[in-house]
């Protein structure tokens, strides 16, 4: 491993795309100004920011003045969900237990803050679903905040957001902010903002092969914010802006995320996919989580499989040892290792505790699959 | 004006180095890995990251284990002010009006949200003094946290911090924890965390040569963050390491705010101030704002003054268009023309609206000084 390098050594496989994707974009040059000043060199950054924004909502297919830079889906998840603090009248906030740990662990402040919260029951996937999610708005009555992630970053499993929107638009308490962690779905999956009918969404600039610290909160309409900063991006989010992440992120966006480079890219991920699967499948030691899947359903860039006998942490060591990297569940969450998300899912101890993740991008390859499925041969014969 | 460029065009003289700084480092090559991930990439990221806090630590004379990157100035005032949200016990936090607006606007969220809040009184230069400090904890007397800055960014007073721990350590009530928004401090002014004994601080790296979204907080024992999000930096500030940006943030603070670097540095940067002070001084319509001041209380990197009869931001323009970057105040109040800071002060109406603030950094020649006071010159003639 080259320790100096953003570029992975020529002899490692990395399957951990999921924690962060292989760095692509760094937004070139920008402007030396601050954008909130108003010399020549201050409209020159507020113009690299702003034609950033316009790029951005270009390829989500929303106003620009919906979007809002921030410093990753972590911050842009804390704003929508922290905006409860703020918002007048009461109402309950709700999630799943299979949301990233910035939501999960959110939903532990705010109830120790007094705010209501409340629980929404997933699948065997990892997934909300219309059923769970119309189940948890009558459970409660006056849930006001719904956060619920588009795929989820332990399975891949896809949640229909749509039906979301409809169970909300048939709900006959008062109208429910839905809140959508967009961070593993875009420039994975075809994401739609208008046809979602999402009222706030987050995406993280590194997950697709941008820099660290940019991020994008999308919000149908504003809200309150308890950090304001200095009211830059009109009072969302505070700080002197970022322009030369925010040009990357709108590269990045545009170079995976719009929807014919999902169509293009899609089809050979899915055919990897389906081919790592399969071949895992028959395994014998090998369980795919969860068993019962329609691939249709599940992102072709997250998989989640566990071996008998052997710790996760262990195969993901012995990978690692032959040069493959793979990870055993969220980054994120790797100071917790209880698996929180598989746990919620109802996942047998033995296979939570036996549980990794592969997760894959744009650059990988055949012959890298057909090189994981050798080593985790390899690693099965000695463990 | 180079739209494409971070440096600014050789016809140009920036003279707004407050607001963000001429652009040094990028922070080079970063490694690939998430640095929560347990594999070779992880591991390889997560050793830049220690490095790169360890090296920051060094300059500042303080354990690594007390600094923690954040996105910059903004969020590391931010998690410091609203840990009293969270903080058990009752108990006051208090700020000075002339604080930055993120302490400002952080202040009226916490009132909002039903937090006591007090006010310290500022002097004519915008600085906390030990009477005043001494005079609040005294008026409130259930004062638990106080954010005070070090280098006030509209008029480049210096408060005594050290004078403030004083005053805390002869105070009878509860400890009071003090922050220090040093945002303009580092890389201008010695800072010394030890000498002060303060309990928080803030660093933003664009300040100081390098990029947005990267930051330093300062806490000399953990506090309750809102926003944990994975738990990353121990808790304190969630999201995926920025590690490219905690490289460059280093590589800068180790360039100018070494007290070696402040040594050499200095003594050039207060002669051209003085240069220009003595030199406005000398223009009949100019007023140095504040008037009565001591240099030595002052960094010599920031300045206010005020030309009669003039509007600041007519002056900011005219000298824009000569080839001039200043500004009216603090970018990051520029949402804000009522020039609260200078109301705080009790600076006159008319040179608060007159008022334009000079700032210059590391690389500022006599030359430019030279050629901005002829720029001064011929806008007095026109205007």
């Amino acid at each position: 491993m080259n320790f100096d390098s953003q570029k992975k050594a020529e002899d490692r496989c990395y399957f951990d795309w999921a924690a962060t994707s292989v760095y692509e974009d760094a937004g070139g040059d920008a402007p030396l100004g601050n954008p909130s000043s108003q010399h020549c060199e201050g409209r020159a950054a507020k113009f690299a920011l702003e034609d950033a924004r316009a790029r951005c909502a270009a390829v989500l297919n929303v106003p620009p003045d919906t979007l809002y830079f921030t410093s990753g889906g972590t911050e842009s998840n804390c704003i929508a969900l922290f905006s409860n603090l703020l918002r007048k009248g009461q109402g309950r906030v709700i999630s799943s237990p299979a949301e990233h740990s910035s939501i999960r662990e959110g939903m532990e402040i705010l109830e120790r803050m007094g705010k209501p919260t409340g629980r929404i029951a997933v699948d065997s996937s990892g997934r909300v679903t219309a059923q769970t999610f119309a189940k948890a708005l009558a459970q409660y009555g006056d849930v006001r905040f719904a956060a619920v992630m588009s795929v989820n970053n332990e399975t891949g499993s896809i949640t229909d957001m749509a039906s979301l929107r409809d169970v909300i638009r048939k709900n006959s308490g008062a109208p429910v902010h839905l809140h959508c962690d967009m961070v593993q779905a875009a420039g994975k999956i075809n994401i739609d903002i208008p046809l979602w009918e999402i009222d706030s969404a987050s995406i993280s600039a590194h997950k697709i092969g941008g820099p660290r610290g940019i991020g994008l909160l999308y919000l149908r309409r504003p809200v309150d914010v308890i950090c304001t900063g200095g009211g830059q991006e009109r009072r969302i989010r505070g700080g002197t802006e970022n322009i030369r992440g925010a040009a990357a992120l709108a590269s990045c966006l545009e170079k995976h995320a719009a929807a014919e480079k999902i169509q293009s890219e899609y089809p050979a991920a899915k055919a990897r996919w389906k081919k790592l699967i399969t071949s895992l499948a028959a395994i014998e030691r090998c369980s795919i989580i969860p068993a019962e899947r329609n691939n249709d359903e599940f992102s072709p860039y997250i998989l989640q499989a566990a071996f008998k006998g052997i710790p996760g942490e262990v195969t993901a060591r012995a990978l690692d040892d032959l040069g493959f990297a793979v990870s055993t569940g969220s980054a994120c969450s790797s100071s917790s290792p209880e698996r929180p998300v598989l746990v919620s899912m109802g996942i047998e101890e033995h296979l939570r505790i036996e549980g990794i993740r592969i997760s894959q991008g744009w650059t990988t390859t055949d012959t890298e699959i057909n090189l994981l499925l050798a080593a985790i041969a390899e690693v099965l014969r000695f463990l």
